[in-house]
């Protein structure tokens, strides 16, 4: 039976859930000869650590109990050892540094986390310095295969030409919903409604997040790009940013000052033959996200609700693209993610 | 710089474009730290084999020349060297037993041959069992990344429901072609001239290559089954078989006999909005090849020419599935699959 020690940094809704999982697999995993050794847990405030990282393992019933409550613990000297996973579930742009130190250690990192991997490059590239003891497929699309099927591209000398895709669930289901003829603003109210959006919608038309997301499928293709190097559109202007309009505001009296400019650029697309969606677009010259025209018959102008999908165009897959769907957001989905990278570096234990 | 030995059996079509890849793939992979050092090279007549295979390597303009001359070598008797990933891009049936021999010996085995897989279960039991040294992506949908994420899925304890999917580029050329009204026999005598069917499209029609592909996934589910346990349609009946009926006379004379029957399918379906996929099915209680009746907005029903795709439901994609489209046939592509499978492994090796 191999023993695989894992440490989870972050045990809010993602985190928790990947727990539970961890114990809810103990008898399939099992079956297949690996073992989920958890020694410690933390979040930002709290660490719970086993006294001897080297054989104990915190139970699954305390596992479970960590989940809810979260206990004070000692400090976070264990990691010294290697042959450790380390698992970044936090959404916290303070971790590179732990992370870092975890890579010197020669320990594992998977992560759930986007911003470890969107620091400038001279940290980047050190946190990537041994990339197959970094795993960190729920940073793109949660748990679609996005990231493994792109290394497997990269792997075999398959040159990567062209990657689009819609990676925000709340803004794949604005742009259809917008489609059909709905205002902007009407469209936002109602996501906001249903739960897709942050709780400030601005989160997400800002476009921050799909530009992390872009960032890292880029570097993956070898690309030296910094986030302030992106070409990222925002779907509000500055002046109903969050530090100038307050939310409310912003929802009554802002968006609805949108409306008519996105309906015009829909008609002209349409007038084209084409939708709109806001992608993240990799190419030979371009790393930028935004709204694009394209193909109302393509994966991506067909997309509906609120699912994910990224098409890439490499030298196998030329004129009809390697296509990836399905929903890309969810703590379940997440964690899943999370657990398959981690059986995944299986191999480089004992 | 890792070393990973590399034999490879069969070196037709697939083969010789794997070792194409791999001279091509020299750079990146020396950039990435592995060295592939190819040791031997065999098709069905003929082995060319390195004399010292723990250090020495058949060099890259030797292995251009292998691709086009087939020469003798000496017997296979290099195998008890562990470490080693043997790759059978063959399409025998009868590479099973030098296969579970290798096992035995703890080699590392690579698949595109998906016959090994198809096996009766006891055979394949023994195949299957050091998981980790086992890798067939190649085997369904060439290099898509159909067995990559549904390994993903399984070892993230995410329980899979269903899988549907269009798994021969010719079926699914034919079947989305006649639905536009023209005639059967036209489109596959059309699908013929294009080159997108075997030599005798009933290769491709009976069902059984798309048979083979549903019973490999269905077991990497757990599924004890054989293929004579599962209900394969034939588009061609028996008495127009390879045995009973010649090329010629199938496609004057006996394809235009099935063109009725295939309409009346297809108008029947399309009364219930739906169309016609020749799909693998696989949920709880079903491992089947054959026509189906998909929603015209899924996936499979949007599918037009040689594309595969493949819907995987599961908790986590519930009400939407996880969906994987693009080029599934193709030696360019199936020895990209193989490819990436062998830098898989890698940290299998020393």
């Amino acid at each position: 039976m191999k023993n695989l020690p894992v440490f989870l940094m972050g045990c809010g809704g993602v985190g928790r859930q990947l727990l539970q999982h961890i114990v809810s697999c103990r008898s399939l995993h099992a079956k297949q000869g690996v073992h989920l050794r958890v020694v410690g847990v933390c979040d930002s405030k709290s660490l719970v650590v086993v006294a001897d990282v080297l054989i104990a393992e915190l139970d699954d019933s305390f596992l479970l109990e960590v989940c809810r409550v979260k206990s004070n613990g000692s400090s976070l000297q264990t990691l010294a050892n290697s042959g450790l996973a380390f698992v970044d579930c936090s959404a916290s742009a303070e971790t590179i540094g732990v992370l870092n130190q975890v890579v010197d250690f020669g320990c594992c990192v998977v992560l759930a986390n986007k911003k470890p991997l969107t620091v400038p490059m001279e940290d980047y590239d050190k946190l990537v310095s041994r990339p197959r003891r970094l795993r960190h497929e729920s940073t793109v699309g949660a748990g679609l295969p996005v990231i493994a099927s792109l290394n497997r591209i990269i792997s075999s000398g398959d040159p990567v030409y062209r990657i689009i895709g819609s990676l925000s669930g709340t803004l794949g289901y604005v742009m259809s919903e917008v489609e059909y003829g709905r205002p902007f603003s009407q469209v936002v109210n109602a996501a906001k409604s249903l739960g897709y959006t942050e709780p400030d919608p601005r989160d997400d038309l800002g476009g921050m997040d799909v530009a992390r997301k872009a960032l890292i499928l880029a570097r993956l293709l070898g690309r030296r790009l910094n986030l302030d190097n992106m070409k990222i559109e925002s779907l509000y202007p500055e002046e109903m940013g969050p530090d100038v309009m307050p939310l409310e505001d912003f929802l009554v009296n802002g968006l609805p000052l949108l409306d008519q400019k996105i309906e015009d650029r829909i008609k002209q697309a349409s007038a084209n033959g084409n939708v709109l969606r806001y992608v993240c677009l990799i190419d030979d010259a371009r790393c930028e996200v935004g709204i694009q025209e394209v193909s109302k018959d393509s994966a991506l102008g067909r997309l509906r609700g609120s699912d994910n999908v990224v098409e890439i165009y490499s030298r196998c897959y030329e004129k009809q693209p390697l296509v990836i769907q399905g929903a890309g957001a969810g703590n379940d989905t997440t964690a899943a993610g999370v657990l398959a990278d981690i059986l995944d570096i299986q191999d480089l234990f004992p």
